[in-house]
């Protein structure tokens, strides 16, 4: 026992030999240190609760970059609503230790923030819904910004029937957004008539249905700010439907710049939502010897600058 | 010394109070056994050299369905080129020990596949490429019959002009899918016109540029099969740009299928390569208890098949 205890405690006063062999002996029984798990490679953990979103492509990538700035990797989950992660997740990340954990969600609950803070794990929610949770460190981008510059541009090229087709009215950034236009219509001085404004879901049908309705009848507007770059996919495919071309008889703006709003035809005006700039942001703050969510550090809001892209869906309104 | 190997061997010739002190001892210096190691959260990797790509999100969902399924975590990593993964990749997985391994890629160099037979973790390749290395286990996807499909759709609804936008020509799959769009041709009874035949690179741009050319002229074809989505989205661009409406003046087939084919304007007639059910495929291979790549085994090909997916891109041929 003296000799073992002698080994392990790294003392020159035991012989070549016997150290050889009290560390094959060890070896031979499957001990080995524990202060070689945490040489294990580092993680980064990034957390949706859903993959589907157009979205989730740019924020894994913007995670990706900064993991390989830092030669670590990534782990993706998919878990809970659209709101908050499911209590499954919290048992799994705990045992992987990783670096830090980017959430994209708006709300944590308290056990969550609890247990991920008693195990030093910190995190980042990226908040693309714009309703931060004052007590966690988030990133998210100007809202009301964006939906201002689109709307602006618009009465800019002279529209004044200018409709909105918003996201879900229980988000913030669609609330946010839709106040940027009415502002935006404001400033033009012209009148937010209430008929033209909607509330959808951020998905390519309700930009369809809305648009449908919208664009029947003689007092139709002739340009759409449709709040998303899918929702303004479905505004296209309406206008085909219904016998308009693009920009010529109605111009259409979308919201987020994701890749595919590039390869629409007519490509779109848009928004661009800094999403893989906002995903880095989120990573390097977890990343940071004073990372955000250390016990006894104060939550930290990043807001990114939103800015219009000016593609080819919006042109000039010309009186008939 | 004897007394320790008594303990470590689980010996009943020790007192407890014996037992007792040589585990803290251990504990004491850190030491505990590696079995424990293999009770973290199980992880299942995969790996791509082009996380941009349409693909890699369908891809990343099979994996994430099948993790879920199995009570794993998806680990992500973007390496190398388009062919083989980088080398600093290995290094990294075999400290991690996954449950086994995705890899988005073609061929897969001789000391990878060594050092993961060494450590026992399992390797799959999904090859969309459709150029399978055949001593590792892989599933792809059956490209010639897509490329059949496509065209005998097109000539089906009376097209005699038919051309084809294929991938690169260094790609076995977008050789297969010009030899079924040949196939195609000829059971129709049309002779194929070299001039309707081009390579692309797989990306928007070069769908439309190809598309600009071929529809530049009065011998234009009446229809394209564009041999991936993303081309047709560039052949739509180019049907704008010249006038041209889809499908009344020139009907388009896409190849993949991913989400955007059915937002774009008009929705896209499409083959389907069912890519999600490819890497599902590939992480069940792994997590069985005769793994693919368990040395002593045979290399396995799975092939899934393709189909075409009618939408609204493609119409009858009306002579002028």
């Amino acid at each position: 026992m003296p000799t073992v205890s002698k080994v392990l405690n790294g003392r020159s006063d035991v012989s070549r030999a016997t150290r050889a062999k009290v560390e094959r002996l060890l070896d031979a029984h499957g001990y080995r240190r524990r202060a070689q798990q945490s040489s294990r490679s580092p993680l980064i953990e990034i957390v949706f609760h859903e993959l589907e979103s157009v979205w989730a492509m740019e924020l894994i990538r913007g995670v990706e970059n900064v993991a390989k700035e830092n030669r670590a990797t990534v782990v993706l989950t998919e878990s809970g609503t659209r709101h908050t992660p499911a209590p499954e997740w919290l048992p799994g990340v705990l045992q992987r230790r990783p670096l830090g954990v980017v959430l994209v969600f708006s709300t944590l609950p308290g056990d969550i923030k609890a247990q991920l803070r008693a195990a030093a794990i910190p995190f980042v929610v990226i908040d693309p819904a714009g309703d931060p949770d004052p007590d966690v460190p988030s990133v998210g981008s100007a809202n009301w910004a964006g939906g201002l510059a689109a709307t602006r541009h618009l009465t800019d090229l002279g529209h004044e029937r200018v409709a909105i087709i918003t996201g879900p009215g229980d988000m913030m950034c669609s609330l946010a957004r839709l106040d940027g236009y009415r502002s935006a219509m404001a400033m033009a001085g012209l009148e937010a008539d209430p008929r033209l404004m909607r509330f959808g879901d951020f998905h390519v049908q309700s930009g369809f249905e809305h648009a449908m309705d919208l664009l029947d009848g003689p007092d139709r507007p002739t340009a759409v700010f449709a709040g998303s770059d899918l929702q303004a996919l479905g505004v296209l495919e309406a206008a085909r439907v219904r016998g308009l071309r693009v920009p010529e008889d109605l111009s259409v703006v979308g919201y987020d710049d994701v890749p595919l709003a590039q390869w629409s035809s007519p490509p779109l005006t848009t928004v661009h939502q800094p999403l893989r700039h906002m995903a880095e942001e989120a990573s390097r703050m977890l990343l940071r010897p004073d990372a955000p969510d250390t016990p006894g550090t104060a939550a930290q809001r990043i807001e990114l600058a939103t800015h219009l892209v000016v593609r080819q869906s919006t042109a000039r309104f010309e009186r008939a």
